[in-house]
């Protein structure tokens, strides 16, 4: 009979309006009457910033604590040394590096780090796709000129292209960014290009009709629109600075729903206004919630067009909360039954050692 | 050596900066230099409206008339009987409802009416892909949410959907309607499914996957979205009233790409208010351009996003004018050779009679 300690946004009126909406603090993933009916104590916050914060107070004797990508709990070095009843770390959705996987490694022995694999993938690879449709056909500043009553075609059509045949890569072709190759492949780009250390096996590549290049820059050189759909590790952070941007086609776009930190905000705010950047969008921030003044909020090209942000929401789908709100469930029964029957690919660390290649290969003890 | 009279939308500094925005007055198809070389005279304006505009002034001696669907010169019967010298009406673009078709069969012993077919349909079909995903995943709201400073997920995750598992439905399964099923194809909708007078081939429904249904209240009772790909005439004006929308699931998305007057504005406009509908998006409006108070402009679900609606842009890209351009000119070089070579495809009426079922099949001389 533990404590279950669940970090969410809060829903406020939308989660009263929206019952679906299972990922905020007020609908709790559906989990509290099936965790109490168990005999397990539930506490849930929003509260996760500072020294003092509810995440910090409740966390030192969690079993097992829960967050998502959108609002995650970061749990750091200093905060896994005071969890000391923790056992398990689970993130409803994809991406745990909001979690120190190594220090994770050394916490009681060895915590157990697992997320909900594949639910949310596709809401990710739709959105993708919508964000580079959006760019490339030049959408926002469109439908901005409605709002406020204007009509000039010109000044919208004249930063707006087809899809078709632009050549388009993705920086890692895992579970996401193969999902948005399948999904482009009707729109006949000249080209559906790739960088991944590991290569698809060939009849998926002759599948999509997709090619592997082997360097990132070559890659680059080549693209109308590069998608990032890595993960964030120490080899990622930082990757898309301004000297690798400089590397891209002059006027591009560029979309990054993977992890904020994976661009310098700076450098891309720079090259969105020299028009380097014809494009940015996404979802993914650093820090989050963006501050109020973070550069990527605002940033345009010459033409005051190509901004595509959205708060971190691709994954967060009402259809996706369902997936990972079951995946959450479907992974605490595993542990509580003792069983720890889960399901490989949901897990990231487990029993002292990186479960994965996608954060650890690294960093994977010999 | 005859007149050439071409109406097109200013486009001002944006044609200047842009040389590839060549459907504006200033660019004029780049059709200029070429015309005159042959002895021909061009007149270009974009005043077009009211009794005395220079496109009332102009067409009474023009020999050629050509215009674009994005800001058309409309061709009435009262018109088309002052233009005594007219022989042929070209529109640059896709879509001819702006010349009344019965009239021009009449006129001057039968004028051609000739589109360039096909040199926008992907185009279009990129935005219609596009505003689906922009409707269903909530992006309109999300983004203003950025730009405005804010952070707060709960707010447009409560109306984020995935496109995967929907139902969608297109009216008219044409060249357009066609290349949006191809590339939904991917998305792993539930189904996908058209209305049409004229089936597709059975292995072409096989290969993308998609149902015919007999009738279109049917079909719209199935579908989570509808998008309107069908020509307007006298039997869709108007076609999605009221009643017809009450037929729509509840709570579903509607896109219109093909014609303003396909839909009754004030009742789209009413059903998203209520909810009925989740979402309307798309780029065409009756009139044009939509005056400032044109209720869709405005229009929003009761959670205050769900309207996806740019001007009239969307076959306008800079690729798709290249194409276009070329296509006019491909035209008038089969006209002035009288050869009268053209693409069967692109003649919507020819020798005093239609040459396409798209608009003619209920008023076709028997």
């Amino acid at each position: 009979m533990g404590k279950v300690l669940l970090v969410l946004y809060q829903g406020g009126e939308h989660a009263k309006q929206v019952p679906g909406l299972l990922g905020t603090v007020e609908n709790e993933l559906g989990l509290r009457k099936w965790l109490e009916d168990q005999g397990h104590t539930l506490v849930t916050t929003h509260d996760k910033e500072g020294e003092n914060s509810t995440f910090d107070r409740e966390l030192v004797d969690a079993e097992v604590i829960i967050t998502t990508p959108f609002h995650p709990g970061y749990l750091t070095k200093d905060r896994l040394a005071k969890a000391k009843n923790l056992k398990i770390a689970v993130t409803a959705g994809i991406g745990s590096d909001h979690v120190d996987l190594d220090a994770a490694n050394e916490t009681n022995g060895g915590i157990t780090v697992a997320e909900v694999t594949g639910s949310n993938v596709v809401s990710v690879a739709e959105h993708v796709v919508m964000t580079i449709l959006t760019l490339v056909r030049n959408f926002v500043p469109a439908h901005e000129q409605i709002e406020r009553g204007d009509w000039n075609v010109a000044a919208v059509a004249k930063d707006e292209y087809d899809l078709e045949n632009k050549v388009v890569g993705t920086v890692a072709v895992g579970r996401i960014g193969e999902r948005v190759l399948r999904r482009l492949k009707p729109f006949d780009c000249k080209e559906l290009l790739y960088f991944d250390y590991q290569p698809l096996k060939p009849e998926v590549e002759k599948e999509i009709g997709c090619r592997r290049v082997d360097s990132l820059e070559e890659m680059l050189a080549q693209c109308d629109v590069v998608t990032i759909n890595c993960p964030l590790h120490e080899k990622t952070r930082g990757l898309f600075n301004k000297e690798l941007i400089s590397k891209m086609k002059k006027g591009s776009w560029l979309i990054n729903t993977a992890r904020g930190a994976i661009v310098v905000k700076e450098d891309v705010a720079e090259a969105l206004k020299s028009g380097h950047l014809r494009g940015y969008g996404g979802d993914v921030w650093f820090p989050q919630p963006a501050p109020e003044d973070h550069p990527l909020r605002y940033a345009k090209n010459p033409f005051g067009g190509g901004n595509a942000m959205v708060p971190h929401m691709s994954g967060t789908s009402i259809d996706a909360q369902k997936r990972y709100a079951a995946g959450v469930k479907s992974i605490l029964e595993s542990y509580y039954s003792g069983k720890e029957d889960y399901r490989p690919e949901d897990l990231i660390v487990h029993k002292g050692d990186y479960a994965t290649k996608a954060y650890g290969q690294r960093t994977k003890k010999q």
